[in-house]
């Protein structure tokens, strides 16, 4: 009979509940502060798990509408797991994170893709197609994700944490409150908003701090929605279970939190809560570098890529360019964002032509494992960025064929119950 | 003994002389416009072959001086082969081109990547760099390159087109010079400039035309320095040998131009010049999908990439976000060609700790197969932007080590005559 | 809130205690007869998991001593989970499994490698190497596997189970025995024996059934060692999660069974318990094509491989062929089990070189993804057969070098207590 | 203009015709012998190139009958290119050869593929299937190769030299001469022969050569069928362009010699002239390890891959055992040749479902880029090795499905003029 010796499962530093709200449970925070106190600590070299709940803290439900998603509260998203102490790490090392697996909680299997309305989240389309509220639900089935909402693909999850990164310092947080601020005010009354300031409404830290403490994380802390020099929400798909991140760290124990897991994203992940959201469980281990950030210049992470994310060789890449004519027609000037979105658009098009809604299509690209290569960014006055659609995640040939293309009726996605989209 | 039955080679539509002027030889043109007559036809299905120059037409030599960078006369470039028509090809059909191989001359087993002034040509960096001229020759060993102006580096390349596009109609012509017209109206003066208004000087048709139909082709003609709706300069590096494009049909014929060949490049093409820029062959046949724009939602082209680019799977990953922290620190709002950027001059950072000049690996990013992924555009206010770098290209171990990196010495990359950088 | 509805967990219809020895445990059985009763039974398209032990049954142990696979109990291995019935599945079908996933056990985060003692198992190599017992333990982290046993290397596992195959008819069954008594009838008293004959000594069934019943399945069943029309222990590595498996169903309910769990395989298994064997948890579901043996001319198992598998696309390979010039040079006429012999030996003695002793290579090459293909198999006398090395999975650059290989000290795998190597 | 300085071409140290008569051109050989003087010789780091007659020394032609292959002369195949002697290179050395490109003759754009007589060369299944001659003609497009002969596939080609080695010593070559005329000797008089014995007749030097020296090779020099330690005929696909090989050298100058240069070939070559042959061009490169052979325990050739050779991720994987169940269902003892060959029986009997002759389907398992990979070799008695067909060479889909596949009419590749197949 085989002995136990040696074969201690990994630890567990963060523990929840994936079904209950974020702000009843302890070791989640949703701000940037380097106030806020490790909740656990690890020795370099250990393997260990953190538990995470979904990026809304079971805002949205496994149903057939998407009143959820349009009634969601922003001001309560992206809590967080952590942060872990790592003993030995100081400002300026290099904190060597291995992220060895992601995979949702066995007893839900399942997550989702939202379209946000546009004056509640937006997303890269919010203003041009006048986001209403949809969903897609995913089921996943071991690797693989499936919906009952968009029917006719499967496809393997690349499974990744869109949000993970070590708290900054002080000196840090003033840098990104001020640049920030100071974008806003060029414009603040955009929608969707231009940035996001520190704001105390929703503001959760999940641990029992003295209130002085307490009301400066969450008056200065940073919020949670861009990535920045310290990772976050980078929302990298190939950020995932198997690579190896190499982060800067910014204070006495680098203080790395973690959350927002995906089990599957689209280069961009247009939609914004575009990827397929899920709560679940990470395993990482870390080991540090001294003096790492000027030994690798590291103004922001760097990281090598897993040998296993999903291999779809052969692929239909669509061109974009800096010119919005599914617009007005308006000429940029080597502009990558309206090139992607173009390069998006057409894709769009593309998938509406086979059967799907263009709802559809929104939320399978912006979920599904699609690429966007930065093309050529010099030839002025355009930009060209691709968008490049695995076909094997199609259970039927979506080529270009002579005789044009087959159009199918998949239904439709998770739409408002008032029936509006 | 062989019977030589049915062993015919593929005709040669335009030949050329890689090392005469691109203005005196024939089968070469350097704008886009209706009018410019078909050179050749070919019947769909037809293997043939086109010879072309490198997009200078011979104004850069192989030798260790930046001198022919600096002076170049950028009115003269982009000398397409072509246009070759296709018969039966109506507006409206789909172009189906097969990209069958991209090959250098036997005789010219060389190309080059430069970076050109700040005040002539310019490129992605060159008010950040204050740019000179510099070059890197590279040689053609088989299916690889490698230069002796950056040692250490070998890697095969992802060979194709980086200019191929259908001849526009008069209404699409109109409508690029107007809204390109306008862009330029927005700065005259701005340097480099912000797009490229139709020029009479050294424009080229490479054909004896009636002189009215000449000066009107000359004095309408649409530049080609970037990529439009037809195609055209898109500099996209997995357009490669064994690739297939669908483009849009804009006139009878087609009219398919084809040149700026590359033996490699980087995904963006940063240094302008970026590519290895090469003259040669490119094989190619054709088919047609009759009214293609409409059945496949057309607004551009779109392509299946090819089975044999090279895998290099084992890479190191640079993120950038859309803060200009390498400069003033300013925000941007969404701003995917500044992440890009900054990913770059992370990578470009890295690169100069192992003992790469700034040039050389400005160069080696614009040349070399990195890759550049849209990771995430939704994430206000910071787009991020990934670039990676295969690891396989090194001769040697360039991985984040305890010990830091070890700096060589690569010496420096062809720079100006009289020493400036 | 998340509403919990759809949200129900996948079914596990076996559960087992990895801990505990197989034949004191429900729903495991080690032997393969048309008369085993279903233990479980599905609908298709159900998603569905069933929990297996390690192939021995709990019989190895996590520690550092070969002492229990020296004294292993063969007769009582590979004892598989199931059988499943699948509602509606006949003779002549073809049962589609979807292997949707391969876990290990959350508690039981290792595995081992062994080689086995020529009289008691062998291996490829028995012979050769008069092997003694050894054996390296894995920790699983995440997806990678490393081992205190064999350091310097870190592998992704292509997770996979080496055992599942559709019940035999009873005819199918006795072509079977027939057959493989036919071969052992050649000589009988071989080391390592040619094949197994049934044997009632060490059988299992797993269920309460009719004694007459009981005696006629352990008396008649076919042993689980190779593999045979149904799959069985084919010891694929390429059957990993993510793929598809065709299977040709002999009997009413196809009654699949499954077992033998690998984190990790190289390509021919070559030290016999070569995987990287582990107890754990499969992830199945099913459909029917009626008739689908007729219709894909199914002779044997067919099978999609998964978009998942490790990718590691820089490798050393070593060529075999067949002369048995590691012995007595014998030539030998296109035997490709030869030619693979010499490419292993090959690859051994490469390693050597670098450091590993002659056990841990064995071990390693047995474990880690490496790729053997039949390069030529026509070219009188000699097959050549090729394995692929890759280079990603080891700490350090083990390329050739003009300076030659730099030997390090790796220790030794866990070898007998009484030092015998 | 360009200089043309620096812009030599590669030298070609070997021109041949490939339209005549191998035997009526310089610098061919078809032996293997210490003996034969270098016909040219190069320095380590040179790029040179080698021109090729296909194999049979162009006595196949681009016509639609068989009866070439029929009555094709064995005695005068692999006409090898060479020997190109290395400056420097010594016994115990290893011998680094690039492998830069292998590309057709721009004059002959097409290859073939031969079944042939069971009486005159054979093939893997030449008893089983009784064969007759029968061939197929490829026409080269760029990287492509499509068929008149098998319609339906188009495929990008993996080009290698199936022959490429260094010259043997006096000893070595009386070590190879003896084994196999060993084997010949069990059985003089087998059909096909066990092995080749030394053969004055059809012999070649290319060379005016001392009578006596003639003679001597002539009688004592290897034949050019199998593999040996040196290299030789391994027929390996992946040993292909880009690749890079480290052979061990046995006399001054290593005495390189190369041939048979394939299109494409599937893992195992399985009809024997199962590549698509070709006439064409090599460009290599050199450099020597000095005690190499020592330094990397040498035995055989070790190679590192190229990184492009084509990816076709998606594949339909056949398994086949070593059981003889497509003959007299007779069971062998881990014999992975028996194990390759049910699996590419399975595979051809899944081709004529989908409407393939029996010929067609062996003809293209042999050309097209299948891989073949040993699966496990220790499950006794039952070897079990897998083959996997590219999705993505078939212009239409071949997936199973539930209603079966569609059997489509491909017509019949070239037979005899006699009609008989």
């Amino acid at each position: 009979m085989a002995t136990q010796a040696n074969s201690v499962p990994h630890p567990i530093l963060v523990e929840v509940d994936p079904f209950l709200p974020a702000d009843q449970q302890k070791g989640l925070h949703n701000r940037w502060h380097p106030d806020i106190p490790a909740y656990a600590s690890v020795k370099p070299g250990q393997v260990f798990k953190v538990q995470c709940v979904d990026w809304t803290g079971a805002q949205i439900g496994n149903n057939d509408f998407s009143d959820d998603i349009k009634n969601i509260d922003l001001t309560k998203i992206h809590n967080l797991s952590g942060p872990i102490a790592v003993e030995g790490a100081e400002p300026g090392d290099c904190l060597v994170v291995d992220i060895l697996d992601v995979t949702p909680f066995e007893k839900m299997p399942w997550g989702y893709t939202g379209i946000f309305e546009l004056e509640n989240g937006g997303g890269l389309f919010a203003r041009e197609f006048n986001s209403k509220a949809a969903k897609a639900i995913w089921d996943f089935k071991g690797i693989y994700a499936t919906s009952r909402h968009i029917p006719g693909v499967r496809f393997a999850g690349v499974s990744h944490p869109g949000l993970i990164g070590t708290a900054p310092s002080a000196e840090l947080l003033a840098t990104w409150n001020e640049r920030e601020t100071g974008l806003i005010a060029q414009d603040p009354s955009a929608v969707p908003a231009l940035a996001f300031a520190p704001e105390t409404k929703g503001a959760y830290i999940g641990q029992d701090l003295d209130p002085a403490v307490e009301n400066k994380i969450k008056s200065e802390g940073a919020r949670t929605i861009p990535g920045r020099e310290h990772g976050g929400n980078c929302d990298i798909k190939n950020l995932s279970r198997g690579s190896r991140c190499y982060f800067p760290v910014f204070i006495e124990g680098a203080n790395l939190s973690v959350g927002d897991l995906h089990f599957s994203q689209g280069d961009g992940e247009m939609s914004f809560c575009g990827a397929i959201e899920m709560a679940g469980i990470i395993t990482l281990s870390t080991s540090i570098i001294k003096g790492g950030v000027e030994k690798f210049a590291l103004k922001q992470p760097i990281f090598l890529p897993s040998p296993v994310d999903p291999m779809y060789s052969a692929k239909l890449i669509f061109e974009g360019i800096s010119v919005d004519y599914h617009g007005d027609g308006k000429q940029y000037n080597m502009d990558a964002t309206v090139a992607y979105k173009q390069a998006a658009l057409n894709t769009i098009a593309y998938l509406m032509k086979i059967g799907y809604t263009r709802e559809q299509a929104y939320l399978l690209l912006s979920a599904a494992p699609v690429e966007s290569h930065v093309g050529a960014i010099v030839d002025s006055p355009n930009a060209c960025v691709t968008l490049a659609l695995p076909l094997g995640i199609f259970e039927h040939d979506i080529l270009p064929k002579e005789e044009g293309l087959k159009k199918l009726d998949f239904g439709q996605c998770a739409i408002r119950s008032d029936g509006v989209v």
